[in-house]
C-alpha cells in the first residue's frame, strides 16, 4: 500500500466538469499503484455564498452556527467526488471530520487540530478504496460541535493527514503552477521556483503571497514533510517546499507584496508620564485580535514617536480606541495613513549577505520611490511604499536581483552595508 | 417549560426573506411563554440541485454518499435560522442528527429512526434556548454513517421528536392551509377540513395527497399524537389530524387522486400448469421494490386473468422482467396500459354505509366515465379511470357528495348496495 495525500482547493472544484477532471487525475494515481487519500475544499464560491446569506441576518453571525453551516461545503464536494470515482468503477468513500474523527479545540472559525484518527482511512485503503476527506473542518470531542480551521484550513487538514498517516510528503493542487519569484500576474517575467524552504515560504505568505497558508507550512516544517505545490489544470511539475538544508540557498528567492496596509503614528508621547505606554497600546491591539505587520519607534529626549502598521481592514475597528488611548497617554497627536503597500524580498541565504538591503533600497531610489518604513528579519526585508508606487517597486526589485533568471545567488559586489533586525 | 415542536418544510424556507418570516413566527411562540423545538427541512430546491449534480456522474449515485451530501441541506437552513434568532436577541442553537444523536438503521435513502436522544434539547430548553433541529436525517450508531429518511422525512423527524420529548401534539407548517376535501388547485370549491382521522389521512396520502407523509402519520397514530397542519404564510387555523374516536365520523371526508398509474394485465394464465404463478409474479415485483396500488384477479375454467396497478415510473423497470415471466408461466399475452388515473374517496364512517360506492359510481356514470378497476378498503373506494377523465371524475364525485359544504355525513337514502374489500 503506497498511500499519498492529494489536496484540491476550491478553484480545482468549481463545477461538475472540474470535479470530473480532478477525478480523472486521481484515477491516474490509482492506476500507478498509489493509494490516494484526497483532501477537498468546498466548491469555489460555496463558502462565500453561505457567509453572504448569514450576513443578511447578522454582521457577526454566531460562530458556532457559522462553522456548522460552512462545514457543509466540503461535504458536498467530497461526496460528489466519491460518487464520480465510484461511477467510474473504483471503490471510493468520503469521510467528514466527525466520522474519522478529526478532533480540534473549540476555537470556532480558526480551530486547531488536536488529533486525527486514521483507522478508517487505513482500513479502507487496505480494502483498495480511494478515500476522500473533507478539508477545513474538525469536531470538538465532548460537545460534538463542528469547527472550521480558518483560511487555508484544507491545507492544514492535508498536512495533518500526511503526518498522521506517517507519510513524508503531500501534494497540494491549486490554480497556479507553483511558487514564483514574484506574482506572475503582476510581473510576467517571474520565474517558477523548483524548490523553496519552509522559512522562505512562511515569509512569502506573511508578505502577501497566497499560495500556501502559514499554518500548514509550519506543520510541514515541524515534521519535515515535503509539500509539492502544483497546478491542478495540467501535469507540469510545481514547487517543492522543503527543509532549508536540502536547498542550495539563494540570497533572494522572491519578491512579494501586500497593498492594504495602514499606518498608525503616535507623535511625541511624553514617556516619563506614561512609562507603560507601549504595553497599553499593544495590549489594546492584542485584545482586538489585530495582527501588527511592523513596529517602528523613535526616542528623543522625553518624547517617543511610535508607528505601527496593520491591515487597512483592521484599522476601522481600532480608530476609536486609538484616539482615546492617544489622549490618555497624552501623545501630541496621532496620525492615520491608509495608502501603503508593503514590498518584501525573501531569501534564506540573505542572512550572511548584508548588501542585500542596500541593493533593494537602491533599486527603489533609482525609481524615486519613497520608503516610509522598513522591517527586516534574518531572511526578509520589507519596505513600505505608497500604493501608487507598488507596481514600479516590485518590478524594480525583481529586475535588480535578476529574478527573471531564477533565484538570486550572487554577486553583491563590494557594497557591504549591514542591517539588523 | 412548555415545549412545543414546530416543523417547517422547504417551501417555508425557500429564501432569506422566508427564513426571516419563519423566525418571527417562532419568536411569537417564545413570547407566549412556549419553548420551541423547531425541525427544519432543506431550503426549497437545495435537495433537488444536489441530486441533479450527483446524477451528472451517475444515474444511480452511491447511496451512502448521496445521503451524506443531501444531509447538508438541512444543516444550512438550521444554522441560518439559529443565526437569525440569535441576531434578534434570542438564545438559539441548532443540532444535527449526529450531535443529538438521532440514531437510524443503515437503509440509506429511507432509513428508519431507532432512537432520539433529547438530552441536549431538554438541557438547552431549560437554559431558555430556542432549539433548531435538522429534519430528514439520522446517523448510524456504529459506523457514524449519515442517513436520510426519504420523502417526508422531516415530518417523521418532527413526530419522533414530539414523541421523545413526551409531548402530545406538534405543528407542521406547510404551504397550504391544511387538508382539504379535494385538491384546492383542481377543485376551487374544496373545503378545508378542521379535523381528519389518522386512518383517513393515511388513505388520503396513499391516494395521492401530499400534505403529510404516511410514515409520520403512522408514528402519530401509534402514539396518539395530534398533528396540527397549518399554513406557514399566515395565521389561520389549519387541520388537526387526530384519533378517530375523537372525531364526528363522516362518510366521505374527501376525494383525492393520482395521475401516474400504469396497469399490467396477464391474460389467460394456464393455472394448472403454474400453480405458483401468483407468488412468482409478486415476488419478482417485491424484489424490484415496487409498490402495487391494486390487484384484480379473474378466474374462469383453467385460466386466470390477473391485473395490477403500479406507478408509471416504476413500470419501466418491470417491463422486461414481466415479459420474461409471462412467457415462463405461459400467459396468452401480457398488456401494459399507462394512461390511468386513480380517484379515491375517503371517510372513516364509510364502513357502515354500503351505499357510498354506488353513489360514487353513479356520479362517474352520469358523466360517461369508464371505470377500469376498483379497489376498496374499510374507509376508501378507489377507481381507475382514463387520464383524460381525471378532472371530470374528481369534480363529479366532489359535487355528488356535496363536499364543498364540508365532509359528507348523510343521507344515502334507501339505495343499499354492499361492497366488500
Amino acid at each position: 500500500m503506497d498511500a499519498c495525500v492529494l489536496k484540491f482547493g476550491g478553484t480545482s472544484l468549481q463545477d461538475i466538469s472540474r470535479i470530473k477532471e480532478i477525478g480523472k487525475r486521481i484515477i491516474k494515481y490509482k492506476k500507478l499503484g498509489k493509494s490516494p487519500v484526497v483532501v477537498v475544499s468546498a466548491m469555489n464560491k460555496t463558502t462565500d455564498e453561505l457567509i453572504r446569506m448569514s450576513k443578511e441576518f447578522s454582521l457577526h453571525p454566531d460562530k458556532r452556527e457559522l462553522d456548522l453551516m460552512l462545514s457543509t461545503g466540503e461535504q458536498v464536494s467530497a461526496s460528489l467526488l466519491a460518487i464520480y470515482l465510484k461511477a467510474k468503477g473504483y471503490k471510493a468513500i468520503s469521510f467528514n471530520a466527525f466520522q474519522l474523527p478529526i478532533i480540534t479545540d473549540s476555537d470556532f472559525g480558526r480551530a486547531k487540530i488536536l488529533s486525527v484518527n486514521v483507522d478508517k482511512i487505513k482500513k479502507h485503503l487496505e480494502m483498495d478504496y480511494i478515500v476522500v476527506i473533507t478539508g477545513y473542518q474538525g469536531v470538538v470531542n465532548d460537545t460534538r460541535n463542528i469547527t472550521t480551521l480558518g483560511r487555508g484550513g484544507s491545507d492544514t487538514t492535508a498536512l495533518a493527514m500526511t503526518l498522521s498517516l506517517g507519510l513524508k510528503s503531500c501534494e497540494i493542487f491549486t490554480d497556479v503552477d507553483g511558487v514564483f519569484t514574484a506574482d506572475p500576474e503582476m510581473i510576467p517575467e517571474a520565474q517558477k521556483l523548483n524548490t523553496i524552504s519552509y522559512e522562505e515560504m512562511l515569509e512569502l505568505a506573511g508578505g502577501g503571497a497566497r499560495v500556501m497558508h502559514p499554518r500548514a507550512v509550519l506543520l510541514a516544517q515541524k515534521n519535515d514533510i515535503v509539500i509539492h505545490v502544483k497546478n491542478s489544470f495540467h501535469n507540469n511539475p510545481g514547487t517543492l517546499i522543503k527543509n532549508k538544508q536540502d536547498i542550495n540557498k539563494s540570497i533572494v528567492t522572491g519578491v512579494t507584496y501586500t497593498s492594504n496596509e495602514a499606518r498608525v503614528s503616535f507623535e511625541k508621547i511624553p514617556v516619563s508620564e506614561h512609562k507603560d505606554y507601549l504595553s497599553r497600546i499593544f495590549r489594546m491591539i492584542a485584545e482586538e485580535e489585530v495582527n501588527i505587520n511592523l513596529i517602528a519607534k523613535n526616542h528623543s529626549g522625553d518624547f517617543a514617536d511610535l508607528s505601527f502598521a496593520v491591515e487597512k481592514s483592521d484599522l476601522i475597528r481600532l480608530v476609536h480606541l486609538i484616539k482615546l488611548l492617544s489622549q490618555e497617554i497624552r501623545a501630541r497627536r496621532v496620525v492615520f495613513d491608509t495608502d501603503f503597500s508593503r514590498v518584501t524580498i525573501i531569501g534564506s541565504g540573505m542572512k550572511n549577505c548584508p548588501g542585500v538591503a542596500f541593493k533593494m533600497f537602491s533599486a527603489l531610489q533609482e525609481k524615486q520611490i519613497q520608503i516610509h518604513m522598513i522591517s527586516t528579519s534574518d531572511i526578509k526585508v520589507s519596505v513600505f511604499v505608497d500604493n501608487k508606487d507598488l507596481f514600479t517597486a516590485v518590478k524594480a526589485v525583481h529586475e535588480k536581483f535578476e529574478l527573471s533568471k531564477g533565484p538570486y545567488r550572487g554577486d553583491l559586489g563590494s557594497t557591504k552595508q549591514a542591517f539588523t533586525s
